[in-house]
Formats: structure tokens, sequence, C-alpha cells
């Protein structure tokens, strides 16, 4: 568990009832915004493709900036390619004041919806311009940050500004490149980063008193309890193992059933054998199997190989090491009964996160202002603000999504949980 | 069971001990040429691709013919694109004389051995080499024969020069192209073909007194018995399904396990029921899934949708028929334990083919008479044999793989196996 799960000192956000009564935000420009970028890299089919760094992503970023500076305020882009907004400073900032720094990402990936990342980022543009518009002054300095690259859809490496930003430069690539090899380099430039400059995109970690993310929930657990904003208390933690399946190929129909080590048999039983530890036995939250390759994959052939990744996440850490080791076993004994050998040939693992018990309550204070029904739960999948809480504490709002689907064009929230999000989040900003 | 089953009229082999001692093939000749052969399109790591129609294919018929004509027989090519062999005539061929036809095919699959088809044929140009050399005269006029495209490796049409022979015409693609979309007609006509003439290639049902096919197992049967001559009884039939499985994408993070349609661990659930009807319930030869392929097959995304391939395979067309209906109905009930929906999209099938039991018996006393143990045993793989059986009795002869392996680059028999498969071929031809 991240230290972030404490509150750090300067963070005593009040739980009393808040009375700005003014401050509030403009539903129709948020809405307006969200459409706006909906129609940037969106296909014939609906779906939006805004890899992170490609040009689709370029015109998103420009818009951004436009429109920042359209409410008098202040992009500038640091050497991630992360874009930063600030509210115009009068006089010298003064010494010694933290950020509260609100955001998300505008990148996508291929054929995804048009509120993952988006939103948020669009929600924290509309929070910096209705306290910039109404003269709220906040004891840490607000900041909107649109972090690059987060899902890592065309060069490979999720969460590309926020690891920046946090710190995590040993862990970045030298020198990316996307799929098709081309490095990043260019279009960083072109984005008014700069490669050779990723250190000054580091933030030292006291300068950030808080970081706060809406986001839509990806999931279905929201819409089914009838609850409008979900209170995240972690970000939950990921152990990928790829697993390679060794059998002996061989004729469907000349080789008998008891002289077979049929590799895609063997791979059957192992999808199923971790399906089992999440459903069944409750190992952990989620298990799957997302990906199966078998060779030569021939209808006439018994397979003699198979490579598959298993995906297992968990808020805590505990379970996570746990349930790796009783997929592990599990898979073994499937080999030996099926007469293959497994090989694990790679594990990727990201620690669980916490949010800041005193952001949560700070969150879920202002959603029973605003009359919201609210839960806490677990954030599946990874968001920037992981990386952030490496150098501040967090917290998220999550928003109902739509039937539960994400990373498709049917992705979707309803006006009105859209708005909710926004309020809470200005609510809760006004509170740090 | 195809009409072949009982022998035509015309086959009366003798079972008695024949007496040609001095007709025997020639050994090195008939494993040089085996190895020459084995060089034609081999690449580095030792596979051979010959698929039907290419480049290597053409290279193999070419020297097929050279060779031929240096041992004074008579190649030609027929519309299809089959090499017949024959014997030069030194008058007008014999009004009625029926045809002793010998042969199998000189493609390949991508990345295959050296033996599967090439044996085959190079043993029916030794035996009407031997004939031919010792002046042996038989009852009805021996002709060896190279199919064209019997695996549909590139022009995925297998069989192609059988069904034309055997008058499945219908059967056939008017207009054949290959993978990639380039039509057969050309390489056709390189080969010496004319598919504006393929009718031409048919053969009448009364021309071919018997088939004879030697080949290697492809299975681990004999060399598991220690049997040195296969007796081939039938060729297995084969049905093969093509299963759709629809579920719900999602992402692998975000939705809980008992709100997940996964087809992928649907699709995993299927592949052991299709082990299961054959492993556990016998209900027929050999059952496999060789090919699946998940979507999206993203580590990250729980699949919404799976194709996988159900190749079952049995002798008794009835047990065919059952073990079918057993797997659409195990595979419909995994559907709704999944809250996936299955859809057969394709089912081909061929029915089971017995050979003929004079020809049976016929190969079987060639085994003994020269000392080599031998079985009966079904043909788990199809050969151009099964589309002859259409217009003539059939016989097969296998000779053990070792390992059991086939249409890989490590396909072999032993030397000694070889010329024992290549003399039951002699002795049988000098019975029929």
């Amino acid at each position: 568990m991240s230290s972030s799960a404490t509150p750090r000192s300067g963070i005593e956000p009040g739980i009393d009832t808040l009375d700005i009564p003014t401050a509030d935000i403009d539903a129709d420009r948020l809405l307006g915004r969200i459409e706006a970028f909906a129609r940037i890299g969106r296909d014939a089919g609906g779906g939006i493709t805004r890899e992170g760094f490609s040009g689709a992503d370029l015109d998103a970023r420009a818009l951004l900036m436009r429109e920042a500076r359209a409410a008098s305020l202040v992009p500038s882009v640091d050497a991630a390619g992360n874009i930063l907004i600030r509210r115009a400073q009068a006089g010298p900032a003064p010494v010694d004041r933290k950020v509260l720094l609100i955001g998300s990402h505008l990148d996508t990936v291929v054929n995804a919806g048009r509120l993952d990342g988006a939103y948020g980022v669009l929600a924290a543009l509309e929070v910096l311009q209705v306290l910039a518009e109404s003269g709220t002054d906040l004891p840490h300095e607000p900041v909107a940050i649109a972090f690059a690259n987060e899902e890592g859809a065309l060069f490979p490496q999720p969460f590309w500004g926020s690891m920046a930003l946090a710190g995590r430069l040993a862990e970045l690539p030298a020198d990316p490149c996307d799929h098709s090899g081309q490095p990043l380099r260019g279009p960083l430039a072109r984005a008014g980063g700069d490669l050779d400059a990723l250190k000054t995109a580091v933030w030292p970690t006291e300068s950030v008193a808080a970081y706060l993310e809406l986001h839509i929930e990806q999931g279905p657990v929201l819409e089914r309890a009838g609850t409008r904003i979900g209170v995240v208390d972690a970000i939950t933690g990921r152990t990928v193992l790829t697993v390679d399946v060794t059998g002996a190929s061989g004729h469907a129909g000349t080789t008998p059933m008891d002289h077979r080590r049929d590799a895609m048999a063997a791979a059957a039983r192992m999808v199923s054998a971790v399906e089992r530890v999440a459903k069944d036995d409750a190992l952990c939250r989620v298990a799957t199997v997302g990906r199966l390759e078998a060779h030569p994959n021939s209808p006439n052939t018994i397979a003699g190989s198979a490579r598959l990744t298993v995906d297992l996440r968990d808020t805590d850490p505990g379970r996570l090491e746990h349930v790796e080791a009783a997929v592990r076993e599990a898979l073994r004994t499937i080999a030996g009964q099926t007469g293959t050998q497994v090989e694990f040939v790679a594990a990727t693992r990201s620690s669980p996160v916490a949010t800041a018990p005193a952001l949560r309550a700070a969150i879920a204070r202002s959603a029973e202002e605003l009359g919201l029904a609210h839960q806490t739960l677990p954030s599946g999948a990874g968001h920037d603000a992981q990386m952030v809480a490496d150098i501040a504490p967090i917290g998220m709002i999550f928003v109902p999504s739509i039937g539960g689907v994400s990373h498709v064009p049917e992705e979707d929230t309803s006006p009105a949980d859209l708005l909710s999000g926004a309020r809470v989040l200005l609510r809760t900003a006004l509170r740090v």
C-alpha cells in the first residue's frame, strides 16, 4: 500500500458545510466542450481514436489550450507533453504556495468512447474557470492538468506524463518508439515537449497539496447500485503473467487421444482455472485471460504451443501475492496432467494505491451536500492518480458508466451524472 | 460408407504366393529420389514448403517427369494438373484394358516433411520402372499418378486433382484463387493443365481396376505396436464445425466476475468439452480444437467474441452424426451457463470411405510373404484415395512414422520401412 494512504501535512479538509452559493459550474459550457472534444478523432462508426501524440491527440491538445486562453487562463506544456492550465497571476507567484492539481488525460485507446480521460480534463478546466470567474481564492494554487499518453495506445508507455511528473524517469524508456518503430521525439516536440529536458517535468514531493481526478467508473458497480457518485478508496494493484504452454503439435486426424500433448486443451483448462480463482475461490477481485494465441492455430493440427496472459487484480497486496502463487500452482498442475510444460515468461506487477482518507471524506461530504447518493469502491482500472500518489495525496471521484462499459464507442454517462461529478469535483476543490 | 467397401468386378487378387523372384525394387534409386525431392522447397530450417502449384511444386513436377523419361517411361499432364506416368506402348493401346492406378501427391503444406505424398509418388514410379525393366506384364495397365494439390495449402481446394479425376467437378470452385486472391488459371497452365478443359481430366467409373496408395501413417499406431506395415481398412470421415461464441467485451479491471459474459472463458470450456467427447466418452476416434481466435485478444480486455473450429473424426458415419449432435448440445449448454451465445456458422462433412477387402487381403498377404508384421488400422488423415473411391476400389498401405508426427520438418520414416512399404506396394500391384 502506498504511503499516500494517509493524508500529508497541510491537508485538513473541512467537513463542515461549504457556503459558496454563487460558485457553480456552467452546465452548457461543460457539456458543450465534451461534445466538441468527442468530434476529434471520431470515425464514421462513432468510435474515437485519439492515441497519445497522434494527429488527433495534437488537435485535442490545441483545442484545450484555445479554450483555456479564451477563458483568460494560462496554458503551458511541460517537457513530457503534459498540459498545465493556471490562473493568470497579477504579480509574482507566492513562494511556498502548494498546488491543488486537478485533471486526467485527453488521449484514448483505439475505437474508444468520448469520456475516458477527456471528461476529467474538461471538468478540471471548468472548475478552474469557475474559480477564476467567481474570484474565489483557495489556500493552494489550483492547476488543471491533461496528462500526456495515459493509455499508451500508440507509444506503448502508459502513464507517460504522470510518471514523468512523479519523477519515475528511470522507468521510462530512454528512446520511446511507437508500435511501428517511429520515435516519440518528433511527436513530443510537436506537442510542445522536449525529450532531452524530461527532468524539468518532475515535480518535487512537497509541491502538491492534493491531486483530484474525476473519471467515469468504467464498470457497472454504481449503475447497478443506483448510486450517483463513487468515492474511490484504492486503485487496484495488477499482476500480469505471460504464460507459455508447450505441448506437441500433431495431425488432428492421426494422433490418438491418449498420445496427445495438446497445448490448446491444456491452455483451455488454464483459462478455466484462472476464472475459478476469482469467481469461485474469491482469491482476488477479478482474474482474466484476455489474450490467447495458439500455434499453429490450424483446424487440422493439434496445437503445439500456446501463449496466454493472466490478469489478476486486487486492492490488497497480500491477496495479490497469494492469488499469483495459487495461479502458478494451478497452471503447473494442469501442465502435469496434460503432458505439457508451462513457463511463466513475464510478470509485471503494479501495487495497489490507496486514496487519502481526508480526500475521500471531502468527496463524500461534497456529494451529500449536493444530495447525491455516494458509495465507496475501488478502481479496477489504472489512472494517472496512481502515479501522482508517489508525490501527493490523491482523491478520485467516479460517475456511473451506462452498461458498465468503457474503451468502446458505446461508453457513456448521463448528462445529469456528468454534471453531478463536476459539481462534486468543484466542491471538493473548495474544501481542500 | 462408400460403395467401394466391396470389391468391384474384375478384381480377384490371388492370395497364393507370388513367384516372381527377379522383380524387386532398386533400394538406392528409390531412397536417392526421395532425397532429391526433399531438396525442392526446403528452407534453411529443414522444413519443406511445396504448396500445390507454387514454384517449388512446379520444380518437383518437372523433376518427376525428367525421372520418368530417363526411365523410358511416358509422363503426361491432364487438364487438372495431375501427372500420369505410363509404360511406352509399342502399338495402339488395347481397348477395354483397365488401369491399375498407383500414386499419391507431390505438394506439401507449409513447413512440411519430405515424405507426406512424395513417398507414395516415388514408390509408384519405382514400381512402374521395375515392371517395365523386368518386362513384367499385368492384366491391367499400371499407371503412376501424382495428384495435383492434395493439401490445398496455397489454393485452398484440397484433393483438387483427385476430385477432378473422380468427376467431382461440381464441388470444385469455378475460378479458384489462392489465399491472396491470385487465380489458379495461370499456375495451372504453367503446370501443363487447362482450367477450361477440366472435364477431360475425369475418368469413367469402369476405367480403373484398382487404386493403390502407399503413404506414411502420420500417426503413432504402427510405431507403438512395432508393426512394419499398416493395412488401411477405412479413411475416417471428418466433420468440421466452425463455432462463434459471442459474449460481452469489457474492461478486465472494472467488470466484476458476476457481471461477465466472457467469450474466452466460455470458449475454453468448449475446448475442454470437445476433448472430453473423444477422450472420456469415446463418442468418436479423435476430436480436436486446433484453432481458436478471440477478440479483441487483449490482455486488458474481456473477450467479447471467439471463433473456434471443432474437428471430429470417425470411421463410422453413425458415430460421426451422434458425436456432432453431442458436441452441439454440450456447447449450447456451456453457452447457457456462461451467458454467451453460440452459433454454428459452418459445417463441412466428409464421409468415411472403406478400402476394398480384396485389396486389404492382397496387401496383408504381400506383407506376410516379405516377413513383415502388419496390422489393420484406419487412416485418420484424408488422402486422394478417398476421392478415387468414387470410381474404383481402393487400397492403402501405411509405413510407420517416427514419433508419430507429420506436417512438420521432423516427419520421418526409417529407410528400412520406406523400402518395405515399396516392396509391399510392388507385390500388391503384381497381385491385382
